[in-house]
């Protein structure tokens, strides 16, 4: 008989998982040159037998202890609090954590705390969408226009984006959103793909992998740039020469350079008709990516992955500064400014491309474009979610890419539950896999 | 006999000191209303006996924890290293910090993270100065140029200041550097009170405190505003009564607004001439800053104390989007990026007027003003360093203030260190205040 009592959430458990990614150079690029693809994981455990919130936020190996912290310092906002009022309106409890009136000193809306507040927030919604029954793009595609605007927070950008604009938006995102549904389900969502262009693999490898992800249906391939310019040029001729003039090839030098540099080292890679240049720069300097944006046309430049919330990305928006907006599910304090995210884009016309990858990125970011794409923005042109072949044999709900798309998930939630066994396992340093290494048993093999 | 055997850092440890203050509502604001100032405090404790570098961030409570844990993923990077080179070179020390591969996608450059690394870099920066046996402002500002120049990350600043600019800087601010440590010896440094203006204080509280002031000799004092327009007419009228109409009222909205409703409320207070308007939106919001200062002159703009890094601080230089730039010591990584912000406005020709109160952050940062005076900027005209008269006397060498300037510390130094007693009892949640507290005994009295 559930609903007869009342359902409360009664614990927040947290979980430093780690996986040893750096060993085979997967995910290394001119910033990042040994990532152990990490998730510091929270369950939202309830009074409601059997029913719980999954959500993570993403880092690269150390500091997903500070990570874990953060989120275990959020607890005392959800801990005792009715379940069907938390689902009832995650804006409530996402407004609730921001405002925390001494923890937001830590940043504010920024880094460590803003991030495990995304976690947390990012629970309550696969929570919701479970209750509902409904995967989460779907939860959002069926939501009232009204509702959607009520979990906005409009709080420093209100000058560029009013409640009544996001209404209006939405609105007209309803219209033949059924069609647009089916269409989902029957095609999925276009993909491209980072996994050939890691900057530690050989040439061969990249080659290899280019030609394997065209065969497979992506239209776009990513590499990472920025190390060296004269590698970044063998690697770029490489790849355009695997792929053929007609598949997108995008360039992503993770921040290492400044605005003069950005300028000159994309443009020296301008023969290889790059589609865009991935985070030239800081993510914090607006005015740095409008100065590159406006040196490297017709090159678009994209970036997102590390901007740290919604009013960094108004900005962008407002000063020109990019082409293509690279919303990531677990930087920002989660679906809530993610929607905020996506609106801001629908005003300013500009295309999402989400950043994906890492371990389980991709799982929950493609909820937030299919819901783009059925209920706001109305289309999939020039928009691509990232796709990343790693990890994602972890998830009990993973991604399926198939001829270049991601399919719709149709399981009930955010796709963000882990596999126990893996949490067993990689848990760190007390699981299976990092006691053994810890140990020092030498070429500990990592379990598939 | 030091020196002659390799004196190497031994260990970093923590501590989590919490100060009760929010039961006076001292440091009461529109977006604080209860702050419990305290510090994830840092000592790093070396072979050398004695030889010790104190350092910390500065939090509102909740949260300190988190800061400590960020702190402690730091230790590492310092633990076994020898003094001698860390202390001639703590610029190396602050790039490998940030420079942590795995640590930088926690921010990159910002939150917690960033805290952590300037609590850590600061304390280096005493330790250094401890070794000369000066303190911190008088040895920066006996430094070589090339040495200073040298300590900067020009990372994502170079666009607009270059490191031939900075030491050209430098050496011009040489220019009777002598004579102006003479003066500030003997003078001091001016400083502003926002003792007055805690929005939590009784109109009759802030009139005697405003008229205190001004008997204290201060030239200025700060009001805190934002949370009802008719209360802040009244509180600003009441003030301007006060204190005539020579001394400077600056009002402070600790980013409660959005930007029309920051130039709508600014200009309703127009008429009580405040001297600028503090936080009047978003830290992250450089294009809203310009905005709010096109809107509400002559009425200048300030922020800062919540400014991530040198790469926002950049770019509300370069958009012109503040009149007054309020750096702080503990926010950004330290010492050394603080020397790129001091640079990055005297290019500029910005005046930096630094953020301090809370518990040691006036300490620490006279020490920057000092030496922005005697050998950079060269001058203290329209610049006062905030002063706000709480929690002094927890440090072995507290600021004083007097005739409404900071005397210039003498003892070698950072001024970071805090009495071994306060530790012991505020130390949260073991200290012997706090485990009194903790155990319910109401109406614990709050030590001196």
């Amino acid at each position: 008989m559930k609903g007869t009592t009342l359902s409360v959430i009664t614990a927040i458990d947290t979980y430093d998982i780690r996986f040893p990614t750096s060993r085979e150079l997967d995910g290394s690029d001119a910033m990042n040159p040994d990532p152990d693809y990490s998730a510091a994981y929270v369950v939202l455990r309830t009074s409601d037998d059997g029913a719980e919130g999954h959500g993570f936020t993403f880092t690269i190996g150390r500091g997903n202890d500070v990570q874990v912290a953060a989120i275990q310092a959020l607890s005392g906002h959800l801990v005792g609090r009715s379940v069907e009022e938390v689902c009832a309106d995650p804006g409530a409890v996402s407004r609730d954590l921001i405002g925390d009136s001494q923890l937001r000193w830590l940043g504010p809306e920024k880094g460590v705390m803003h991030m495990a507040i995304g976690a947390v927030v990012n629970a309550v919604w696969d929570l919701a969408a479970k209750r509902e029954g409904k995967p989460l793009w779907q939860l959002l595609a069926d939501a009232e226009p009204e509702w959607l605007v009520s979990q906005i927070d409009f709080r420093y950008i209100s000058d560029a984006l009013t409640p009544d604009e996001a209404l209006d938006l939405l609105r007209r995102g309803q219209e033949g959103a059924g069609e647009r549904a089916e269409e989902l389900l029957r095609r999925g969502y276009p993909a491209y793909t980072t996994s050939p262009g890691w900057l530690g693999y050989s040439d061969e490898k990249l080659t290899r992998l280019a030609e394997q992800a065209v065969a497979d249906g992506f239209t776009q391939i990513k590499l990472k740039v920025g190390a060296d310019l004269a590698d970044d040029v063998r690697r770029c001729r490489a790849a355009r020469a695997a792929v053929g003039p007609d598949v997108r090839m995008a360039i992503d030098a993770n921040q290492r350079w400044g605005v003069g540099e950005a300028i000159e080292w994309t443009n020296a890679l301008a023969e290889f008709d790059p589609y865009w240049i991935e985070e030239p720069t800081s993510p914090d300097d607006i005015l740095g990516h409008a100065a590159v944006r406006a040196g490297v046309a017709p090159i678009k430049v994209a970036t997102g992955e590390h901007v740290q919330n919604r009013v960094v990305f108004k900005q962008l928006l407002q000063a020109g500064a990019i082409d293509v907006l690279q919303l990531d599910s677990a930087r920002v304090a989660g679906v809530n400014e993610n929607l905020a995210i996506l609106l801001l884009a629908a005003k300013f016309g500009v295309p999402v491309c989400p950043h994906a990858g890492g371990v389980g990125l991709c799982e929950l970011v493609q909820h937030l474009s299919m819901f783009d794409f059925v209920a706001l923005s109305g289309t999939t042109e020039n928009r691509v979610i990232e796709y990343v072949d790693h990890l994602h044999e972890h998830f009990l709900d993973p991604v399926v890419v198939e001829a270049g798309h991601y399919r719709a998930p149709t399981l009930p939630g955010f796709s963000a539950e882990m596999d126990p066994e893996t949490i067993a396992t990689f848990e760190y340093p007390h699981g299976a896999f990092w006691t053994a290494d810890l140990a020092g048993l030498a070429g500990t093999e990592v379990p598939a």
